[in-house]
């Protein structure tokens, strides 16, 4: 009997009644002739609530702890959720991490699932129809818990999935799809039925926050296919899946946004070999996640500029350390500016098909949008620009590739 | 270097300010030297606000699930205290029951501990001095958490300092203390510096809240000196431990009370052999705690008639259990009495002295109390009463037999 792994957020089980919706898809799934795996986040306000305690507590909570502390909200959401599946007479239990033995490194906060005892759950699954698990949180070889890190139940569903050979991985949420673009800031944005991999990795990063970009990068790895749904109201959403020929006739998908963005300048740095690497190389060391990098042509030979983008919240430990190195460098002045703003446009088609790049500068540009960097990749071309542009500049990028017609067929 | 057990309830852990007053008690207890396991119940409210959320969910939740759901009290508590000694640069941390292998049976919400793993928690310590341990919680054989009833962390740290061979197991409450009677009711209530086990356990099982009867138990099995202490006022406290000279001494050591009692009758049941056991072990299997037992002298020689008391929670089903075996009994009506009450003399000093029964029913006579009922041990006598009289026989005990003077010296 197959398997569906059925995902649902901390919107979809905020209370009871939203938790009697979340019921009805699980009854659906057993209907049609499946054994469910409901892997439930914490309820919607709960893990806030337990990160304000935590503050409240200590300026800098133990990470250990933090991550006992936060688990309690998917232990109590599943095993809310199992008392009424239990009390209409469906074989349910809870699953919490320790006893799924989802095992995971012990980064706590941002761990990285390593294993799942795969024969342990379909054992289980030999006495209960549903296995209701708490997403977010594993263990680590101590037995000690862990957390994923923000969306993390994303991850826990994919990777539970890919464990016991799901036939699908459904992500429940509250919202019926990925769409176009964000579709608070255009009114035109489009939800997508299908998209690659490859897309919705580019769009996670990019701050679309319907998937953890770690679920994603899972489903890949295995090739399973995760379909993104509304716990609310019914719609066909989006099926995340392997690339196949009606999916590279679509030139751009989506058109995504970054305003986490910090553009970091140096000045009068060596302009020699090693340089970018005793620039960088600490950064990473740090855990600084640096995006966007350009270098410039030297103007005398000897002496350039690096610029670069950081998440706004790593801006004062870049700061720090920078400050400890530019020596190093032979740099100068260190200058930044926070008013800036991504913006992408994505679609494996453009892999085959030139003229995405041009399309986008052009429409930018016809605006008046200032573009401050640029950068691409094989299946995304993102520019920095002013931030006061952003949502200018969406609505400029989705006319101009017409996403609300189904996007430019090639 | 020795370890010492301390347990804190919910008010001593309530909030942050609670828990630095428990931090300081475990400070304390570093600086003399020894290592600290200190066993934490859930933040006051904590327990009945998650029960509250399991009624609203389910009329009857799963026992199974509802541990789940309520021992994420205790894994709160934990992590947040903790936090706070790792602020302070001691080396500690939480553990979860299923981290330290809190061994018990299957009976969910009222589960008793098998055995704990004494070598993971020593090896612990070789790395920590401070292991914060959730209370009230276990796991049964499949890693099921379990909860101990309430009251359980009592039970919990007794079992944990029998386990790693504690020099002391310290249950720091917000009371200084076990009383020779409820200070509420009678004014003139003192302290007890020094009980045994056994009294201990008749007042706790005549609803002394003081301490889990389970918890005195253990202590009792294992030799294990308890010592009763408020977290909040300096104070000697009681210690709970076993029998010397100078307790026997005391005559009687306290009056305890009971108003959970209902009181049953059924008239005329045969009076042979077998009768007793056809009706109690009924009872006894529905999990019904009978108490005191009366069997009238039969009048005719054939039948006769059977009084004992049940808790009132009990009633509706003691009543079913009658309804179906009151035939068989040969019984006729069946009479109850919720009005009523238990009053007790508790001491083991009466053990080896007299005159301990006719004071009480003298004292109880001199006020117009008429005693219902009456039942003896070794180290109790109790008589039911009406309950309208119950503050006042405690009045007329206490001062019958002196408690205020630290009670009658034989």
């Amino acid at each position: 009997m197959g398997i569906i792994v059925q995902k649902f957020g901390g919107t979809s089980v905020a209370n009871l009644d939203c938790m009697r919706k979340v019921q009805a898809k699980v009854e659906k799934a057993l209907a049609s002739g499946h054994k469910v795996m409901a892997v439930l986040s914490a309820m919607s306000g709960e893990t806030n609530r337990l990160l304000a305690l935590a503050k409240e507590w200590s300026s800098s909570p133990d990470p250990a702890e933090m991550d006992s502390l936060v688990s309690t909200g998917e232990q109590a959401s599943t095993a809310l959720f199992t008392m009424l599946l239990k009390d209409s007479g469906i074989k349910a239990r809870s699953i919490l991490s320790h006893q799924a033995q989802i095992n995971t490194d012990s980064q706590f906060g941002r761990a990285r699932i390593l294993n799942i005892d795969k024969e342990n759950l379909l054992k289980l699954f030999e006495t209960y129809d549903v296995l209701v698990v708490a997403g977010f949180q594993g263990v680590n070889e101590d037995g000690r818990i862990t957390t994923l890190g923000r969306g993390g139940s994303d991850t826990s569903a994919v990777a539970l999935a890919v464990a016991v050979d799901a036939e699908l991985c459904e992500i429940y949420t509250d919202v019926d799809g990925v769409y176009t673009t964000d579709p608070n800031i255009v009114t035109k944005a489009k939800r997508i039925p299908k998209i690659t991999y490859d897309e919705m990795l580019e769009l996670a990063s990019m701050g679309a926050k319907v998937l953890q970009t770690r679920s994603v990068e899972f489903a890949k790895k295995y090739n399973m296919t995760v379909h993104v749904l509304s716990t609310f109201v019914e719609s066909p959403g989006t099926l995340v899946t392997q690339e196949d020929e009606s999916m590279e006739a679509v030139l751009v998908s989506g058109i995504a946004y970054d305003k986490d963005q910090v553009r970091v300048t140096i000045l009068d740095v060596y302009d020699k070999p090693g340089i970018a690497s005793s620039l960088f190389a600490p950064l990473a060391d740090a855990g600084v996640v640096v995006d966007m990098i350009i270098q410039n042509t030297s103007r005398d030979g000897h002496k350039t500029d690096m610029t670069f983008t950081v998440p706004r919240g790593d801006l004062e430990k870049t700061m720090s350390i920078l400050d400890g190195i530019k020596e190093t460098l032979g740099g100068g002045e260190v200058l930044y500016d926070e008013d800036v703003a991504k913006v992408s446009a994505i679609g494996v088609g453009m892999r085959t098909h030139s003229g995405v790049a041009s399309t986008m500068f052009t429409a930018l540009h016809n605006e008046g949008i200032n573009i401050l960097m640029i950068s691409t990749s094989e299946i995304k071309v993102t520019c920095l620009i002013e931030e006061k542009y952003t949502e200018l500049a969406m609505r400029t990028l989705h006319d101009a590739f017409e996403l609300e017609k189904d996007g430019i067929r090639c």
